[in-house]
């Protein structure tokens, strides 16, 4: 009997995406701290479109533009020379309803890059978990997760969201997958699940923060399924997905 | 005070291993199915030294020389031509005493080709485990332990034993890491350790050999502290290594 189940894959890192790269499957793109989650936040707050942009030098061409909100990161801080850098904090309904965002970071905004050469992508953090499975699990494409992963190395935390997403979708019985990362991310996230700030309390990336006064943004970004929302790439604009 | 913990990394994939390399830590390669499990056997079993190549016209040199055995696996199996492959079931004492042993493999000799070219090279497998950890509290180093992986992705077999490696250095209270991909591959050992054969047959690699008739092969080479000796590169060769 044929097997109809769908395919996931976790990629660890952008440097490593050449080698699952098919053009036809699905890319999720996760950068947990903190791009994505302040991708899904923005367009939740009321934001009508991010425009992921790789160089700074692309962002500072809508510096003086009212409709555009700049927000650019490196290394965990804000560029000098703007005023927002990659904290989902910044995103609040009352003063960015309607606007656009122009973002640049240090890993998200180069995966996202990458990734859409040859694929159909969206954007998920543990903050839209759910709704980018309920995504996934109502179109009918095989699946990629694309992990950003810190200066092209793996990272617990987009891992741990790949290991949630691949928890989600074998769950539901129409995935299979015997991709040996999906599988480490499944057993790493459901080790960690239920105590993660603490688990992360071990992690490279949470020993860099330390002290960049961000460990609110790192509970906000934890926080599962506050927002139901998916963002996908359109014409190079992160908008909010809309299925039929 | 200062902390003078050694430290520990973990390179899931030889294409990610620029981003690790620092031309002074200790490189451990492992390609625990089965290239460096088989060079352990081989100079266990008193072959004075391997040559690990990366090409198989670089074995063809040796061809006729009854000094040398000529060992070539491609995807597991063994290479049109050649009488022996990747196995460490071929070296036996009474086979192979004396003589050298010339090995190119699909993943494993290409990780130790890109090791040595900035590195101290050291061969590492379950079968040596604890004569690796040894080795290497033994001297002064930092540690990186590239995984040679699969077709240049992470896979199951390899991270287990670099978590078995962390497992064991963290525990002696002389290392220290902030590597994720270490603190990953401990958290995935621990939980597989007690049933580690059983645990991979969700991988991908033991899919792959599924029918290869090698399971033998596999649960050889899941054998923990079987072999007492360190396979170490010193002029392109691997030899017994020798510490003062």
């Amino acid at each position: 009997m044929k097997n109809h189940n769908r395919n996931i894959q976790v990629c660890f890192s952008p440097e490593l995406f050449k080698f699952f790269t098919d053009r036809k499957s699905l890319v999720v793109v996760v950068d947990v701290l903190r791009a994505t989650s302040s991708i899904c936040t923005a367009l939740n707050e009321g934001v009508n479109s991010v425009k992921p942009v790789e160089h700074i030098f692309e962002a500072l061409e809508y510096k003086g533009d009212d409709n555009y909100i700049l927000a650019a990161e490196r290394n965990g801080k804000i560029v000098k020379g703007f005023k927002q850098g990659n904290s989902p904090m910044i995103y609040k309904k009352e003063n960015v309803k309607g606007k656009n965002v122009v973002l640049t970071t240090t890993n998200g905004t180069k995966s996202i890059e990458l990734a859409k050469k040859e694929h159909e992508v969206i954007v998920g953090a543990f903050v839209n978990l759910k709704a980018v499975a309920n995504w996934i699990l109502n179109c009918n494409k095989d699946v990629i997760v694309l992990c950003a992963g810190w200066q092209n190395k793996f990272n617990f935390e987009d891992s741990l969201f790949a290991g949630s997403l691949v928890n989600e979708l074998l769950n539901s019985g129409r995935f299979e997958s015997r991709c040996d990362s999906a599988l480490a991310s499944k057993d790493l996230y459901i080790k960690a699940k239920d105590n993660m700030y603490e688990y992360l309390s071990t992690s490279s990336h949470r020993y860099r923060m330390r002290n960049m006064g961000i460990e609110e943004d790192i509970k906000y970004c934890l926080q599962h399924n506050i927002i139901d929302i998916v963002p996908v790439l359109e014409n190079d604009l992160l908008v909010i997905g809309k299925q039929q």
